[in-house]
């Protein structure tokens, strides 16, 4: 097996399974960039690998509709054009998806039924098994290989109270457990966190408690793919008689379609459009929007910063933010929680009301896993590096050999033999960045400059060259982002006499423009940072006229 | 009063105080700017308040010696060259800063003792008082005013077991409470947090059965202000037959500093020089290091990396990190753990062991203040607005009257009277970007065009204008951080095509600069967008030749 992504990392899970001719894949997620990071629109896996062998691939098997797990496929499909089979919501989000994205419309995706076992070539047989998730109709895959079983938790935790009832497959795990399993991949976010991770059933009752004690309007910020928090919501709202308008058009196209599937059930009338909910009065109003991880475009941050078209914190709102900061979001966050409360709302979140319990198990919940399945060998996926060697520790713990336990990275070959498993070699698995219509690997000097430019900005040395002597005749000099302009006229001015008698001392250096170039940009760096202690990207430009 | 910093933020605390003729400052603080941010260095208050009323400035006024409460006094003092009083340690610590910058050097400094009078001008009185935090010889301030007493906590926590044994002065506090306190500020970075917080004992006993149970040699990284961290460090290894060996500048700085002051009790031996370490089997060596908030060029990041000059990791070393990240820095710390097992340490951290306690007071010790203190007027300080706000309803639950708390932002002018305090107006209070020799405010055009070419990079079209008859000639296109070039030939050529073919067919256009800049700068923008879906900064020359 290879894991192509999402070991060692949050997101971007895809890992490969190889045996005989066959290759099957699990899941085909991407990655959103850090804040700010380098005008980079998304992260995709590196399926260079799949690539040279796509004969042999056989499926992309998805576990569940998260973007993380699903959203590289409109990337990948058209350089892969494989079947995906996928639970039913997945399905109908993936192929939502595909229809957007021209090249990859026409890919095969088909809707799996949990309990069936599915064939992928001559060598494996996967069956989908229910989890808890903060999504519905997340699974975990049972894949049968002539070497043995090998059971992929998919994301999951372990709640006997999930909002749509349908609690965890623990008798399947059970029993693959007793007939012995080969091979665990089980999910590591949460490997940190000690104890259960609470139920949604908590979740409820504070949201229920929340709402009805609010004396105005309430506003309930959460990720558009988590339909069971719109179900307690929306729930919470009928109850204290309350209409619910969505804001946001990914909460307005998630509740639809959650809707339309039969996901997520509305109370007749209960759902109002933005404008009819000013003639009612605030204490029967809901707003179920967007933006939970400050996400500059949502429509809570626009809502917090005053510029919503639609939508103004007025006295008395309560904000609920039904979320969690993913790593890297927390800046964000807490702008967006600083600015809602300038204007005078009410806001819960995380750290002060139980508004939000994770789709992850804790610790015990990880044990329960191990315990069940009694895998012989196991490895650790989803995580930072941290995570997994958390995870693999809690398994030595619990008795699994550590000789059988492999703390894997993105791109690691691990070989599973009768004899036991080994790491035989690296594929390449780095980072793919999408950037407008085009991609960057890591190694890229587009970004490394973007880089540059962030820090000290640029300056743009144009010498003019006099041809029909050969002699460059005075620089001409202009930047952004170094200095403001009155700084840098006295400045320029003297660079670029000095430029010019650096030319005009030494005129055998201009009948090499390469020669021209470097001395310029040594001169011209070495003066900028003597004068201003900053290191501008120097250009040189030799234009012949 | 006027809050110049540290009041909707964390770091950079400054605060005026107003009285008659008289203007006293309470700390000068920097703030360190988010990684990769545009290339500043340091963020430092605006203090132009203070310099058009520099003559009736009668000192600045220090709590503590952190950064945030004492860095910008090099760049603020030689703009408000006013003398500065300080707890002993900070004296010694800004006396080291100040020696470090020219302009700042002769600056008046004067260490003060607690529990003594300093008057400073007619209105002012001002009394040091000892609060727990962080670094030793951390005070409060007690000012006497014509209106009334003013009590300012500085950063503060109530540890009845500190290391140094030096607890807070509640009977002071309460001695103050029971006379009559007009105003209290209050540090509320913890007022999100529930209970006590830890005290030090807690922590010294985890660092000590940590480095008593470490299987060879134990790395410690953590604050190189955090003196307390280092004698609980100190005296664990000599507990346990280790020597202690410093690693990072900053480290041996403050521990040689520390234990010149008599802050750190040294036992005789016990410290080594890092290469005579290696004579010693792994057990008996712990490494104190910097580097606990991932800081790219500390000593432990270096380790982390496998680049640090003289030491590398090794099978058995045991790495605690005895700090919790400042928000901001999650990414950058959770990183290097990743790194260093990467490498084969063992890591404890925040999330996986008791090895820190941080230095503010959490809800119960804010009450506790609150109740002792009773203060008529309340204003929180030291926090993002959420904390602010979360402190000033504590203060309500206490029973402060709401009329009387204010929640203020930097440059809120609160104006106290007999009759009661109001906000009158708004002072410039934006953060100053040092950059090199040079500074930026926000409105900068400096950073946000440095943002900008973050994005998707610059491209410069450069258009030769033929003097005799004033047409352009054909553009040159130069560009960085926009494609690889490879990819922007044949982009650039028909760019370069499309805009000679539009300045030919408009031959009055060339006339103005300011047109033939404009209609470039648009063409070439639809272009790129268009072939590229990107943005990049466009700079168009127009040179004479």
């Amino acid at each position: 097996m290879i894991p192509l992504g999402g070991l060692g990392e949050i997101g971007k899970n895809m890992m490969a399974l190889e045996c005989g001719d066959d290759i099957i894949v699990v899941d085909c997620g991407v990655q959103f960039p850090e804040e700010g990071m380098l005008g980079v629109d998304l992260i995709i896996p590196d399926i260079s690998y799949l690539r040279e062998r796509a004969a042999r691939v056989r499926a992309i098997l998805i576990t569940h509709g998260h973007e993380d797990h699903i959203g590289a496929l409109p990337f990948i499909l058209p350089h892969l054009p494989v079947p995906v089979y996928a639970p039913k919501l997945a399905h109908g989000l993936i192929s939502v998806k595909l229809q957007e994205h021209r090249a990859a419309r026409g890919a095969q995706v088909e809707a799996i039924e949990p309990g069936v076992a599915y064939r992928f070539g001559e060598n494996f047989q996967a069956t989908w098994f229910r989890v808890c998730h903060s999504i519905p109709d997340a699974m975990g895959l049972a894949i049968a290989t002539p070497l043995g079983m090998v059971i992929h938790t998919g994301d999951f935790k372990i709640d006997h109270t999930p909002v749509d009832g349908r609690t965890i497959d623990l008798a399947f795990l059970a029993r693959h457990g007793a007939e012995g399993v080969l091979l665990l991949f089980s999910d590591s976010t949460y490997a940190e966190v000690p104890g259960y991770t609470l139920s949604e059933q908590v979740v409820g009752e504070a949201l229920d408690r929340a709402i009805g004690d609010a004396p105005g309007r309430v506003m309930v910020a959460t990720f558009a793919s988590l339909i069971s928090r719109m179900q307690q919501v929306i729930q919470a709202a009928q109850r204290h008689h309350r209409k619910v308008s969505l804001v946001g058009r990914s909460m307005v196209d998630n509740v639809n379609m959650a809707a339309a599937m039969g996901y997520l059930t509305l109370p007749p009338g209960i759902l109002l459009p933005l404008r009819e909910t000013r003639q009612l009065p605030p204490e029967e109003v809901v707003l179920l929007t967007t933006g939970s991880q400050g996400e500059p475009t949502s429509a809570l941050v626009r809502i917090a910063n005053g510029d919503h078209r639609d939508v103004r914190v007025m006295a008395g709102d309560t904000v609920i933010i039904s979320a969690t900061p993913i790593p890297g979001n927390e800046l964000l966050v807490s702008r967006t929680i600083d600015n809602l409360l300038r204007q005078g709302a009410e806001v819960l979140y995380d750290r002060t009301a139980l508004v939000h319990v994770h789709g992850h198990g804790s610790r015990e919940e990880l044990k329960m896993m191990l315990s069940l399945v009694r895998p012989r060998h196991f490895v650790p996926v989803h995580g930072e590096y941290r995570h997994l060697v958390a995870h693999a520790k809690l398994a030595w713990e619990l008795g699994v050999d550590p000789s059988r336990i492999f703390v894997l990275e993105d791109g690691d070959v691990l070989e599973l033999s009768p004899d036991g498993g080994k790491v035989v070699e690296t594929v390449p698995a780095g980072p793919i960045y999408l950037d407008g219509l085009s991609t960057h690997d890591t190694g890229s000097q587009v970004l490394s400059d973007r880089r540059a430019l962030s820090k000290d900005g640029v300056v743009v040395v144009i010498l003019p060259l006099d041809q029909p002597n050969g002699h460059p005749v005075k620089p001409r000099i202009v930047s952004s982002g170094f200095m403001d302009p009155p700084e840098t006229g006295q400045l320029f001015l003297e660079l670029a006499e000095g430029l010019g008698r650096l030319l005009a001392d030494d005129p055998t250096l201009a009948l090499h423009q390469e020669n021209v170039m470097t001395k310029v940009r040594e001169t011209a760096r070495e003066f900028l940072y003597n004068k201003t202690r900053r290191q501008p990207m120097i250009i040189p430009v030799v234009v012949e006229v």
